[in-house]
């Protein structure tokens, strides 16, 4: 076998049998097929695809370049949730405390932001002393004595998917189905989970743009994870605007404490309790995805998910004292009003942007060695739909730096669209599909 | 500008402009790109294609990589001829010594053999002392003084294609009609010439297997050629069997010989008188091709082609010996006739599998460090058409090893059909376009 031949194979738009994606998956990962070569083969699975069972083998070849972390010795269901990424989407943090505090196991591997995305992981530093960087032997301890563990991709889990993931990041091969489907589904199967609940996101801020991507999609996740054995439900969900009202590290954070302590209602509110409902659902606890969510809030209600949380958040050496006492945060120096120059109807937000100005405020990073400011970020008044009179603040810039704060302003003022008539309230779950 | 979001435009379909293409060549020869987002890149082109304009600025840029040659010292037009490579494709030889003799410049760089194609440097090669790595200044004096010169692609000329090429061959990204555009004109151009002759092989021994893929490169080479102002003619010939009788290095110096003595008048006489009148009218010394196919014959008839090629190999410090008596020259240790198992017309050649049989005889590379054997290859007593009696010779296999031999002999077996029928007569030459 040769890797030219594989590549030429792919470019002629041939399926690759399991043993050629086998050798080239297993050479590359020990560095016998060098990057120029797997960057074309890359960009040939980017043109012309892969089948549902190349797919599958693709996974399982990444999947099997490292460690597959065996939660046997822990009875019960693992149920993870992963999301396709978007702007203020804190839902990891709301969910798996509700769905652990309701007796389903949540072993989640989280990722960092980057570009105009926010991370778990990132979200979680905000905690201090939270730590991420666990080994796999002190994050099956943790799953056991809480019933929810979040951390970051250690090197042991499917090392061929950070190389190849690199690779990607630098030759434009970041948006192919089949690649998306194995890189998401070779790690969440290294976690040792029973099922997997995603959300796809799509709209302007996030990954796939259209519906139609983020149904092809979640298709071949599901098509992808069956073949794997494992229970899925996959959400179609909005991303034309962000997600809750809070957007940055620790301001998600706090978004979370006050949605788990029933404070607040939000949209963010609404998908955590539906997407927790799905998990539940999967993991046997209630009959129906609507049961399901009844149970989640009733978690919420009962204040079980928020002392789930602060038990994860021991577990993993996080202080407490800030997740109860939420508003004694320290703020950023520079606080900033955005008010609307006139009134109407908020039409439109261009998500991707406000990513982008929320990173220009230190919440993200435009390169990977960026350091994260975790109190930066932006807090909507208003979002899609609603009314904003004269000179009524639409959101807040928080940042330790004026200049940044005008950068990321000049990007908002150009962000949001304003219209006289009111528009139709967006849709925020759009599919379900199993 | 960044190479990742040029990578995108091409992946999505979208036109390069100038600046973008001369972006991209400039900082991959400065070793600014690296091979894996080059590799990207290319399996994007070869995917998506470029358009007309496009691949005269990659030529362009190809071209101003390195050095372009200033003839213009040298009064007189300047026509080369460039073939895509074949099996027993030796028409440089002949044409060459035919065209200078005739009054025209012939500047001439050309390749080496790799896989079952051979390669003029490598003939030459099998006359001894023959200098194919001259400099450029060298050059110059050779064309100058004797009206045509022979020699190797120097580290002057199109350096972005020779780095381009070494990544092509590795990364299955040949096949690609801008590409391979880009590839033969940047180097043809930078060789100072006026006009130049195509000859696109199509069929079972060359890259382009069909007559649709060949005048889709021929097209692609006529509007570049053109936005150079240069002018150009492009033959379609047939590569479903081996040009002329004689496969391998010295032996189709041989029959190159014994054509420009005028003792052979095979299909290789046929398509170099024709290529060679096809220079000589764009070199104005004919009214019409056939005008010039005529002149060729005569500069054979009269003898001054000989004596021109006897000259060029003077000047390029070449042994005439073996050209004046080239029935003399050393044979192979080992020469195994192959006859035919029952009589019948030859139907097919597999011309690709018959290159790979004299490079298996020793004629050819199969690694780049590999060295040849000149002596090696095959004669052919009988060509597609031919009447082949019970147990009559079909060829000749020469080779230095029994071994070499017989795993050749095995593959000619294979490589050659035979009817009862006679087949049509493969047409030579296909189309010309101009």
């Amino acid at each position: 076998m040769n890797t030219v031949e594989l590549i030429e194979k792919k470019k002629n738009n041939e399926p690759l049998s399991t043993e050629e994606i086998k050798f080239l998956v297993k050479n590359f990962t020990r560095g016998k097929i060098p990057d120029y070569q797997m960057s074309a083969f890359l960009m040939a699975v980017l043109l012309k695809g892969m089948n549902a069972l190349e797919t599958a083998t693709l996974t399982d070849e990444m999947l099997k370049s490292g460690k597959v972390v065996d939660l046997s010795a822990i009875k019960g269901l693992k149920i993870d949730k992963h999301s396709t990424g978007g702007v203020g989407d804190k839902s990891s943090l709301i969910i798996a405390p509700i769905v652990a505090s309701a007796g389903i196991y949540v072993p989640m591997i989280s990722g960092r932001g980057l570009g105009h995305t926010g991370g778990t992981l990132d979200k979680l530093e905000s905690i201090s002393r939270f730590r991420t960087n666990i080994s796999l032997t002190e994050y099956k301890k943790v799953l056991r004595q809480c019933g929810a563990v979040l951390i970051g991709q250690t090197k042991e889990i499917a090392p061929a998917d950070k190389l190849m993931y690199s690779l990607r990041d630098v030759t434009a091969t970041i948006n192919s189905v089949p690649l998306i489907t194995a890189s998401i589904m070779s790690k969440k199967l290294a976690e040792g989970i029973d099922g997997l609940v995603l959300d796809i996101k799509t709209g302007n801020g996030a990954f796939m743009k259209s519906t139609k991507d983020a149904l092809e999609l979640s298709k071949s996740l599901i098509k992808t994870a069956k073949s794997f054995n494992k229970k899925v439900i996959a959400f179609i969900t909005d991303m034309n605007q962000p997600l809750g009202n809070y957007v940055g590290n620790w301001l998600e954070v706090y978004e979370s404490v006050k949605i788990l302590k029933g404070q607040i209602k939000n949209d963010a509110y609404k998908l955590s309790t539906e997407l927790a409902g799905a998990m539940l659902f999967l993991g046997n606890k209630t009959k129906s995805i609507i049961e399901g969510r009844r149970l989640a809030e009733q978690q919420i209600k009962t204040g079980k998910a928020f002392n789930k949380f602060l038990e994860i958040v021991e577990h993993q050496g996080g202080n407490t004292y800030f997740l109860n006492n939420p508003d004694e945060y320290p703020k950023s120096k520079h606080v900033k009003k955005v008010r609307c120059a006139k009134r109407g109807f908020i039409e439109k937000m261009d998500t991707y942007n406000i990513g982008m100005a929320s990173m220009e405020l230190g919440a993200g990073r435009k390169t990977k060695s960026d350091i994260i400011d975790h109190k930066a970020g932006i807090i909507f008044h208003k979002k899609t739909g609603d009314y904003v009179k004269n000179e009524e603040v639409i959101c807040e810039l928080h940042s330790n730096s004026i200049i940044k704060i005008k950068t990321a302003e000049q990007i908002i003022m150009e962000s949001i669209q304003c219209s006289e008539t009111k528009p139709p309230t967006p849709k925020l779950i759009k599919k379900i599909i199993r």
